[in-house]
């Protein structure tokens, strides 16, 4: 696979251009940007810029606005409900974190549900707001149907992802960002690019067959749940998808299972909606409303050396701490640049065109 | 297997006169069996009754406190941390709900980390009980260590289960109630005592490899978390034991990891502890806190009807809703009782009579 390398800075120009040339203000552009750049940035590449052209296809469809007026809908001390008004979730998603660390900042803790939103991007974006003001930040979004529950024959589930970030002393923040399947779709994508099987438990067939074929997902098959089957726990898989959805969505009054519009714009949302847009859900908690936040950091620094240097099985490999991963990338592809690979320049460049910007000089 | 049924005011009267007898003062007597019963009602048979001679050896080594005073050691209007002064987590947990619940009511949310404390019986009974008030229930606790985290070949983590609780409008709660391994304890104990063999993915070895035998995790084996391996997602499993385990015992000061003092008697707690005791964490948010009540409760309705509708690979099974099957287990054991198996009756009855209270007439 071919890969053309870009400096963080200049993917950033390129993202803000083209969210500006959707008619987003100045501010609203720079913030979608961080957040697309930060996926990249952390190594999660099905989550970054290379939807650039998914959310523009929305927008072209109207059902992005780019000019959205967000508003609080619903408010006690602590909770709230906010409207998105169809806005990118890239932008919607930091503006009810904010709200739910304000609310923490005054009570202790915040806790926002979203509806009429988009895609948010990652779920490590908005929790790690949180974390930099020394809070727990938790992030999680419904999407569109993809898994079947346990026992299901039907698509009724996001791959919803659900994420929890505490910061730590000495080390970076712990961070748990994980979608409820046993595999998120970027996974099978790979596999479908690379024509090669998948492993059995990710996915199964239109008729509710175990499936290594990554392609039967587009045949009318689904993605299973966390724990693939029954005996080793797809329930609860799905009873954590469900908690997704219904926090992110019977809570707001968006859209939840198979009522959640799709992502991508060939497809039309269904026509009997039970909500609005999709939904979100982001909570905000001050560490030190529990017990000072020094003393919170040198205990999860302590539990974050004792995990790293659990005795392991293969003595190559180390117990990796949830957030690692994308700390390192975070830290090498700030200096080393950014790597796309081929199609996706290909596809941003047929945008720039389109959109009358400046293209990729790759 | 034999059983014996007794009635649920028989058991409820016999945990009590358990509890008195080791000195808890009688609210708290009635309060603890309460909490058992309730596990028993709702057939999950592992966290009843059958554990009540488990917590007198705790109390016999005086690792169980059965007058504690319980107290609020750090708090913010919405938060706070309490101090179970090692009573029995069946008392200490409802309290700190119930702090989380009066937090919500004015505030909106309230959120409780727990240290100090022992084992809290099921995690679903103090997340009904923020229902039974219009709220969410959030509840988690950590626990012995038996899982390896992925690449570990040491037991670091409990089964640290999550529980989120939700009231609907004419159907009975959604609980999602789960251990954040593959396979609870209770599983692999079933299949000792039938000596049979346990699907691949629930459990490795000593040495770290995958194991169908149900004898290993007591030969110095471990439990896999949720997602079994790294495939399939054991990460997962792994990342949100880790949470559980963060959220109750490094945010409140209690003892996490390797470091959880063993709920068995015949173990000794750790010579070097990070904290006090076992933790737990506890959330409660007023549902008209984000819309009214009897909206989201509509909707979870339609949630429901469209979830238990859905086409499935079985013709002959359905999709079931968490917690439906144990809310049919309490409809129908409040009338016909509790079936215990012959060896828990015998444990209870010698426990009956060293305690000097009448025995189970079976």
């Amino acid at each position: 696979m071919i890969f053309y390398t870009f400096t963080e800075q200049r993917l950033r120009e390129f993202t803000e251009q083209v969210f500006l040339k959707m008619g987003c203000p100045e501010a609203d552009a720079k913030l979608a940007a961080d957040v697309l750049l930060k996926s990249d940035l952390r190594g999660i590449d099905s989550h970054g810029v290379a939807r650039l052209t998914g959310y523009v296809r929305l927008w072209e469809k109207e059902r992005i606005n780019a000019r959205p007026q967000i508003k609080v809908v619903h408010e006690t001390a602590t909770t709230a409900t906010v409207d998105g008004d169809a806005g990118l979730g890239l932008v919607v998603a930091p503006f009810a974190m904010q709200l739910a660390i304000d609310k923490a900042k005054t009570y202790g803790s915040g806790w926002v549900a979203v509806k009429n939103s988009n895609h948010f991007g990652i779920a490590g974006y908005h929790s790690l707001m949180a974390v930099a003001e020394d809070m727990i930040g938790i992030s999680m979004t419904n999407a569109s149907p993809l898994v079947a529950p346990t026992y299901a024959n039907e698509r009724l589930l996001g791959t919803n992802p659900m994420c929890y970030a505490f910061p730590a002393g000495k080390y970076p923040p712990v961070v748990v960002d994980m979608a409820t399947a046993a595999a998120a779709n970027g996974k099978l994508e790979i596999a479908q690019r690379a024509n090669s099987p998948i492993p059995e438990g990710w996915a199964q067939d239109k008729n509710g067959q175990m499936s290594t074929d990554p392609n039967e997902l587009k045949a009318g098959g689904s993605l299973l749940p966390l724990g693939s089957d029954k005996t080793h726990g797809s329930h609860k898989g799905y009873g954590l998808s469900a908690t997704v959805d219904i926090l992110s969505a019977v809570l707001s009054g968006a859209n939840y299972g198979p009522w959640v519009p799709p992502f991508v714009a060939f497809l039309d949302p269904p026509t009997d909606p039970v909500g609005e847009g999709i939904g979100h859900f982001f909570g905000a908690m001050r560490i030190d409303g529990f017990r000072p936040a020094q003393d919170f950091k040198d205990h999860l620094d302590n539990w974050i050396e004792r995990f790293k240097s659990a005795k392991t099985v293969d003595p190559e490999k180390r117990v990796i701490i949830p957030g690692e991963p994308e700390y390192a990338f975070e830290a090498e592809r700030r200096i080393n640049g950014i790597p796309l690979i081929e199609a996706v320049v290909t596809d941003l460049n047929q945008l720039a065109v389109k959109m009358g910007i400046e293209i990729l000089d790759a």
